[in-house]
């Protein structure tokens, strides 16, 4: 789904380069969308249901907003954010959208003012340029289009040209909604809709109730998830469940990326943070090693594995108490991969059957540790900027440091990793544009021909992707 | 005061970001400077004498020119930097000056080179080219303005159209300078010049004669800085002090960032210190909790609060020893923000009453640290590039690695840290018309309307800085 | 040797930037070669024997190419990279071409893709886009030129216009091949083809057969490196021996840029390492205490130092243990210079009778250390991006990260740091171009009047290398 009101949005600014940009954007832009990580509920798409007020759907849960107002002491509870505490929270759509309306020139030159922008031109057709004046017209508009059935979850998805969009759930998760998306022939292997297996919640020692999730992903496999043996069972039978269900990846957010083969010691380990007693370090070792043990899963069953490290979860404990996780409060932190992956790729590094997809929030490891990594082993690949990262900007700069290096092919396409169903769109157009940007700037500097720059960002935009995370036929 | 000779310095290339550049750029080219952090000399204004010869004016005392010719082989003493070790120093003007022009080549791309001419052609109003064959010439037509009415202190400082400086001092300082300005209606709170509370002398265990310098902090206050509540009286009653000489914020010189709650532990630890019994890491955790006593301070009596770590000072040990400090010996170092600042975060992070301004030697954690905290705590702010990175690369890179996490909101306008009076209005009108081509460039690629840069760059010229330090009315 | 067939190759893609640009490449692309660092045999030159295949010339020894081949699972055997296990390698150089052309879309974007092309088009004439299509027509060209005399190695060397190259060897070298080259009258001190003193095998405690070389080490010098004194005797032995065959600098490898003065500890863990019982972190303080050895040495006998720490060397285990070294299994590490240095420096920093180029992999370093080092230094200078940097972005990024704080007198001109020897010319146009670009840059910008620019580009082009590493008359 192309930009209509902007069609240069993003595109170099010398005429020159603009116009070769042009040419190769035309190339992807109605291209269909392949968004192989995101965090989209798959409820959406199972219920189909129609979504709630603008503020509700569009403000409340995206922590990249309220974040934003949150820095320049708008409490999020102003801004509707649910909290845990029995903090009274706004609930009137309307309310929380003027507030919202107040601060709207906090993002100038942020790619959440594009994203919400292009969210109300292109998506919903609604023109007028958002301010404290205009709030009320805004939402209003919005809240018509959305009571109409066109706005509707599966048709926005059919309008958006998505071709496969994965979901991710826990291995504690029933996947009855993936059931029912596959009852409607919207899901299953080779589905539009499939999910992603992430065991976090199971894995991480540290993690809310780790013990007593270990007992219910026992219970869900019939497995005996006392003992380490059991808990290696039981995973493998979520993930062949996942598998059913149509996920083609694993996805795994640790603190930091390293990888450990504990060997034997693993049960021992696993057996003390059963009875409760883990010792310091245990944690990180543990999750470490798992990575290996999930490389070895992945050898058999075919996953694509995601690391998605780096991430300082809930630094403001503040917005924690208060509100909970994922609404803001986690930080980057320096990430080293380097030493940290040296385990896990000299185990299976150069084996092309693993597929490993490296993600990062510090942007400094690009030149030194990401592109001579994903450039000289087999199973390593380079996500797409994360996060944070996830910006005109990086985007430029990714492709800027990491291709003279690991090239465009051992890059793994766009990935808009958002829980904003409605940003899908707008988010991979950024990214058409950027890469569209560069590679009109490397013919421009007389370093690729037009013919390879084509063929190249129609790679990037659809088919890289495609065969990366193993959508479509042909794919092992 | 803008540019006359070079109308188009430091815009963008291409013609059409250029059109737009110079349009932004028009707007903020005559508006007041703003300089809420700096390390002028008061007596300069006090006393309004006249300047001496322009080699003591512009070279002697300016490390960045003295230590670029030190890293081509000339000493620092040929260049007249007083020495405390009895090496003989070269005393003659223009000797100083000959000598200076002789390596001007190496300044070629330098801020410093930038400064200095602008200095030259816009302050002096002499626009021979500086070469050895036109030393002499140059150096005879800047004398001949120094000898003028026009050219004191007091003048130039309207000349340059400054609104507000502030100058550092020392707890120990009597603030006399400050008096005599207040008096001359020029100084105290609302007042032109104002001073900044710099308390390293007294809170860094490692300072040289620090347990002297708190026994005087102590005589001063009439406080009994032998035990550490006295010593927070003290502490508190400068800060008073300070605030009636119009001071609105405190400036910190750390090493780190780091940051800590001793608890009970600071009265032990300083009682050890004061007895000159400190053990091994106590100069680097008394440093750290006291910025969050500080941050409890300035809770009460609303002193902005500014950080400036990461400095390994006098790395150069053989230029500390023969010319003391601030002479070009110090060097940046890795600087971790985000484990650092937890704690104070932890405490009073989210409290908007307080206000904070980061600074960084360290590029590299614009967008992995920096960015990510300022757009998420409500007490944090991004201080201008600092020291070595205040040049117009990365003022640029600044806006393009912080703005789309952190906006332009949660920055903080431009500083100066100067000592070098004479460059300052030239240090701003570098930084507007970095300004001026990066929101150009966002409006030449659809990303923000014009009429919303224009206010932007006012703001970032202007109001922000003028709000961020609490000058003007309405400020609480 | 410039580019005939793509003018504009790398040159900024706005008009009046490029037109610029253009004035001042001209100036420089004509100049001779100085390349006073890397790794061409010099068996090459020595013998002048016609090179082999395309492929073994071209494909087989360049690991930039080959990693990347593996990262998309093609294994170094099948392209005819020699296994020391047995491993069997393709031979046929037809095949090895074939295989490689069927990959060449990998290449996009890369520095190994303009190489190759340059070298294709500029040294042998070869205009036909190479793609799996065209394989054995680009080979058969190829071929045929390689069969002419003039694509002899000592003819290709005066067509390039290299005026000196500088190989590089280990103290254990019996310089035959220099000496051979002396007698045709093109080694020699002063001579076109010069070595470098490299000795990481024989101080290097973990270096395979350490204790070995450093027996050879004194069967060749005659001193008796049984003991600490013997064997420092045998260095400078070995130094003043290859100065005689021409060097003029060393060049050291360590994985950090940790220097030391270990004392009278020196001989301690020398003898200890020759006992065969060093003890963990023997070998790194050695190798840092070495350093401070090799200053003290140069300042004796003149030579420069080249530092080029980072390299976490066979972080591929299995491609070290099927292919050995330097085969593409290196990746860099994160690399301290601040406090890593400061032993060195204090000791010898400010001595402008030292001089030490400093490289990186880690270009995170280039503002907030390695700037700021050399721009305060007397003895240190900045070498050219290396190694995984050694590209167009990035030697973009270095004049814009370095030039501020350093600027331009205080790197050391570029070096290609090849075995590629037909790739020689085109890296140094490369670096031409960039900087070309980026003066150019400063010129539109109004930083840098246009005379001065162009004094600038021959500077950086040719007259600092021939300077910083003493090649020509009057050198010290």
């Amino acid at each position: 789904m192309p930009t209509s009101t902007r069609p240069d949005l993003l595109l170099p600014a010398d005429p020159g380069q603009r116009a070769l940009a042009r040419e190769l954007y035309a190339l992807v832009a109605r291209l269909p969308i392949i968004s192989p990580h995101g965090h989209v509920d798959p409820a959406l798409l199972a219920e189909d249901q129609p979504f709630g007020d603008p503020a509700q759907l569009l403000i409340v849960p995206d922590h990249y907003l309220t974040r934003m107002l949150l820095s320049q002491g708008v409490p999020p509870s102003e801004l509707g954010v649910p909290s845990r505490d029995g903090t009274p929270v706004e609930t009137d759509g309307r309310r929380i959208w003027r507030r919202f309306a107040e601060h709207w020139h906090l993002f100038r030159g942020t790619p959440s003012r594009l994203w919400l922008e292009q969210t109300f031109t292109e998506v919903f057709g609604v023109d007028t340029r958002l301010s404290p004046a205009t709030a009320d017209e805004v939402y209003d508009a919005l809240a018509a289009k959305l009571a109409e059935p066109d706005f509707r979850p599966r048709a926005l998805f059919e309008r958006f040209n998505i071709e496969v969009l994965a979901t991710t759930e826990s291995p504690l998760d029933d996947l009855g909604r993936h059931a029912k998306l596959a009852a409607d022939g919207w899901g299953g292997p080779g589905g539009r809709v499939v999910t992603t297996f992430r065991p976090d919640n199971v894995v991480d020692l540290e993690f809310e109730d780790w013990s007593a999730n270990v007992d219910r992903l026992g219970e869900i496999t019939g497995e005996d998830t006392g003992t380490y043996a059991g808990y290696l069972a039981a995973l493998r039978a979520r993930r062949a469940a996942f598998i059913d269900a149509g996920a083609t990846s694993s996805d795994h957010g640790h603190r930091t990326a390293r990888t450990l083969d504990l060997g034997a010691d693993a049960a021992t380990l696993f057996d003390r943070a059963r009875r409760g007693r883990a010792e310091p370090g245990d944690a990180e070792a543990f999750a470490a090693h798992m990575l290996l043990e999930f490389a070895r899963m992945s050898l058999d069953d075919g996953l694509v594995m995601q690391l998605h490290p780096g991430a300082v979860r809930n630094h403001n404990r503040w917005l924690y108490a208060r509100h909970g996780r994922d609404v803001g409060g986690d930080i980057p932190q320096v990430t080293e991969y380097v030493h940290a992956l040296a385990p896990l790729l000299d185990a299976y590094g150069n084996d092309p059957r693993l597929r490993v997809v490296l993600y990062t929030l510090d942007e400094d490891t690009f030149t030194r540790e990401l592109a001579p990594l994903a450039g000289g082993y087999a199973a390593l690949l380079l996500g797409a900027p994360w996060w944070f990262l996830d910006s005109p900007e990086v985007l430029r700069r990714f492709r800027e440091t990491v291709t003279e290096t690991a090239g465009f092919y051992n890059t793994a396409g766009f990935v808009d990793d958002t829980r904003a169903f409605c940003s899908i769109p707008v988010r991979h157009d950024v990214a058409r544009r950027i890469d569209a940007g560069f590679l009109a700037r490397l013919v421009a500097e007389h370093r690729l021909p037009m013919d390879e720059a084509a063929e190249t960002i129609v790679d990037l935009a659809y088919r890289l992707p495609k065969q990366v995370y193993k959508f479509g036929e042909g794919q092992q």
